[in-house]
């Protein structure tokens, strides 16, 4: 039996056919005890998730990375509402042979797992948010206005715009990771299209202002939630507002970081995740 | 040389002189290293401090826990505002021989480090708050009311009244730290007297009431803050406030906690607060 992999730029993208659809995911870490399916957020790919996270879980846990539909090398069309975008994690997960998992929601990734958790809730043990928001978060309400104006940045500055605070500790910490997201140099997968991209904003806008319908009071699994000081694309309060809803959840804030909080300091949420994971009940 | 002492139940009550004042503190852990001094809670005396902190402190730092004036063991006339406390404190940590060193503060002993922090800065290395709230907090401005709710209470019921939650898992959880502070049995404070108890409730209260003076903002230090998600005497979300007005601080909440949250979570937080001080810059 080979050596588990650890390490995350070398863990080669794999393919999953589901009902039609060629699904992307990696896989690494340890090869027993149970695994954490990993979430991206708008317009990430396997390529975007910083390595220091995914090679810190996988020392004590199988992890594993998926595209979802229209994402990344994942086949098929990007819906427009998180809950076909949750069923469709649920189709590969399952497919994937995995009965219970934990999960690592980040962002629009978050919205999935709060979905998921609340619709086929004996799928996951325990569930980790980053950067997310309730259902019915205003802030998400405006979130067409705040891409535009990050794509009217250039080149890092797209990144630094949504990920960073405008502060030098911020905005450095935060170049880091994206440096980071390019150590990988083959096997990388697509960038996500605009047609995908379009689909995955609409489903955001709608988080914000479509009528609530989950019930956050129902998870009952064990939920560690992680927010940056300053994330207005979810608005960081919203994240006092899951902890005080979802009845058994840990709420950890970290200091001048915007969306790319866990992105900015990987060393303490790889720290906090795994004890969550292998500790708290 | 001795092995160093890791088991707070061992160690022995110690005594200083200053200015004529006999000081009580117990002192173990590593000998080296930066050490961690702890302030207490209102009414709270050495023997308030749920040894799986301490014990978890001390394995990777020196741990000083100290009765300030008229506390405990401690001589002399608890003052009625904090100011005074915190003048007292820094006269106790100087006379120990400490020039620089982490702090610890819970509830009361976090107003107590607060002040400190903002009024002779260079003393804090790293400082860790604890279930406690800014100035002007309004929740204390009715705390004399709710000290006399508790004070009704009979037996382990006056501290559950504070420390936990209504909730099942609360009360058993903060039970075990209850039980756990009876484990010492010889070599033990006295308990804090009236006259101390009526000053302290004089300070908590004026806390909340008093004009505020300190500026947040001005501390430097990297802090931790920890709050359980419904203390009522520091009412939860003060510690947001907290957060967001102190440049570089990390928040966590612990789920379904009042006044007692790390003692209710004691693994959790010695994992948080080693790794804070280790290695958070």
């Amino acid at each position: 039996m080979n050596a588990p992999m650890l390490n995350y730029a070398d863990a080669p993208t794999q393919y999953l056919d589901v009902e039609g659809v060629n699904y992307a995911y990696r896989s690494l870490g340890k090869r027993s005890g149970i695994p954490v399916v990993c979430l991206q957020h708008f317009t990430g790919t396997l390529d975007n998730w910083d390595p220091i996270i995914i090679n810190g879980l996988a020392k004590e846990r199988p992890v594993i990375a998926i595209d979802n539909t229209g994402i990344g090398n994942s086949g098929g069309t990007t819906p427009d509402n998180v809950q076909d975008m949750a069923r469709d994690a649920i189709k590969i997960i399952t497919a994937l042979g995995i009965k219970k998992c934990d999960v690592l929601g980040y962002s629009l990734g978050g919205f999935i797992a709060q979905t998921i958790a609340t619709t086929k809730s004996d799928l996951f043990r325990k569930i980790i948010l980053v950067g997310t928001a309730p259902q019915g978060a205003k802030a998400l309400g405006s979130f067409p206005h705040l891409v535009e104006r990050a794509f009217q940045q250039r080149g890092i500055e797209v990144y630094l715009y949504i990920f960073a605070t405008q502060s030098e500790r911020s905005r450095k910490l935060v170049t880091a990771t994206y440096q980071r997201l390019k150590e990988r140099k083959s096997d990388r997968d697509k960038e996500t299209g605009m047609l995908s991209v379009q689909a995955q904003v609409k489903a955001l806008t709608r988080w914000g202002t479509d009528p609530v319908t989950i019930k956050l009071g129902e998870i009952h699994q064990p939920v560690m939630i992680v927010q940056g000081s300053n994330d207005e694309m979810m608005d960081s309060d919203t994240s006092l507002e899951l902890f005080k809803q979802i009845p058994n959840a840990l709420l950890f804030y970290y200091p001048d970081s915007a969306h790319g909080s866990f992105f900015q300091y990987p060393e303490i949420f790889v720290e906090q995740a795994n004890f969550f994971l292998n500790h708290f009940e």
